[in-house]
């Protein structure tokens, strides 16, 4: 089994010990109730470095009024086992009063990168984001971080943050995991039926049309993005789209697209908000 | 002489071999134009610590429209030999390209603590010393860092982002310097001609004042604040007082003065806005 810590100190005692033996560690921040696409990003993570520390913490503060906090899925058994099969030495799972001790004020706030897409959905997410990312890599202080591309947002505003902020960490992008069918792995799916999960499938569906108008010629983005809008509208379940939107690697609206651009899209499907988005291969 | 860096990667390649070897790093953030109370900062550091590190950098993120960015005093040469008397061993002066690049967006935000006294006067201030300060600590990760007193809302407000954002330095505060006669140093104080510099000496005289009044059974915040505000007002060349403040050790305001709370002032003299601080011993 992994150690487990529930306390900044006792994590911080076992890792410094560790360092001073030379070993590098590796770090995956989680919210738990683990997934395949999880497991990908420890499989590499245990690749690339001596110590893999797993934290699993669902930060309140990204989350807004209304939304999942409440319900978010949480089987903290479930997760120590699988990070067992995976070979994780550390699991990080503490208490929210641990990460935020009554009085805390100071934030990481990500301008302009976390006002768009999600965070024009989502008011403050980033920054909620930002800020427990911060506070994980100056608790864990690892050689490198791995983050999932499935939400490839977050990714380039943690990206952008370390380079800002000149934390001495190494980002390491992992691509998205899909089901067979090509549902994006998320520990959100779990919010759907059987008749939604059917319904959602339409995500993935809508980007292998987009690839195919792409590859038959088409490079017109405002075109394409109403192309993906009506076939996800026309499933049963989808109550709404949050945003389809095609930019460039660094998330500016194209209205060309080219290779490497990345398609994001927000459903709403029955109760849950599914994200997911694609890079354009041509 | 001490080591000069301007670049951060050939800092950090040269301290990251000097922690292999077990050495604790001290770390002085200044903005240059060291005065007597840098000496006190760098003193300590040097006894606490195996190596000294001293940044020199006018962080332009911390000026407001219309402050003395473009005038602030500057003189490398006579800094480094000031580090060097003081046994520094390295200097970090960087260009403010090499710390913010273009397209850097990422700030560290303070909240209230930022808003109220300097704050209410330099709206944005507080956020980028906060940014500016993680961004030294991730580049010089030392094990200390040293404040001076003199700034006593910054030094408040560096001890509260420490601790919520789980960075692992250890900050020291350092008691405020002054002249004979009563000045706190402060490389501002070169903005002041020699009659603006007599009427300063009015801030130091009105804590004795007030510490007069204190001792004498005042113990009315609101009547202490009037006649240190009185006392000032009467001196020559003094175009203004932004604030006179009482405040318990972590900056509430108070109504009722005990030993321990803080009388903090903001005064403008000549072209000079100074700010200084007394801690209440009763």
């Amino acid at each position: 089994m992994p150690l487990l810590f529930k306390k900044i100190k006792d994590l911080r005692n076992y890792l410094k010990s560790r360092r001073c033996e030379g070993k590098e560690v590796g770090f995956v921040p989680t919210m738990g109730y683990l997934h395949k696409g999880h497991r990908e990003l420890i499989k590499l993570a245990r690749m690339q470095n001596d110590i893999v520390v797993v934290s699993i913490f669902v930060n309140p503060t990204q989350f807004g009024e209304g939304e999942d906090y409440d319900r978010y899925p949480k089987d903290l058994e479930r997760d120590l086992s699988i990070c067992e099969e995976e070979g994780v030495d550390v699991v990080f799972a503490p208490e929210v009063a641990e990460i935020y001790p009554k009085g805390y004020r100071t934030r990481v706030c990500v301008g302009e990168l976390g006002n768009i897409l999600e965070g024009a959905f989502r008011p403050g997410h980033f920054d909620g984001v930002a800020t427990i990312v911060v506070k994980l890599f100056n608790i864990v202080q690892p050689n490198r971080a791995y983050f999932g591309e499935k939400d490839y947002q977050q990714l380039k505003i943690i990206q952008q943050l370390v380079e800002d902020l000149n934390i001495p960490v190494e980002i390491i992008p992992v691509p998205i995991v899909r089901e067979e069918g090509g549902l994006a792995y998320s520990s959100r799916n779990v919010y759907l039926s059987p008749e939604e999960r059917e319904s959602a499938l339409a995500i993935y569906k809508s980007f292998q049309l987009a690839e195919k108008m792409i590859k038959a010629g088409e490079r017109d983005a405002k075109r394409i993005k109403e192309a993906i809008r009506a076939f996800i509208e026309r499933h049963p379940h989808v109550k709404g789209i949050d945003y389809v939107e095609i930019t460039d690697e660094n998330l500016k609206p194209k209205e060309t697209v080219e290779k490497g651009d990345r398609i994001l899209v927000a459903v709403r499907i029955g109760d849950a908000r599914l994200i997911d988005n694609w890079k354009v291969e041509l």
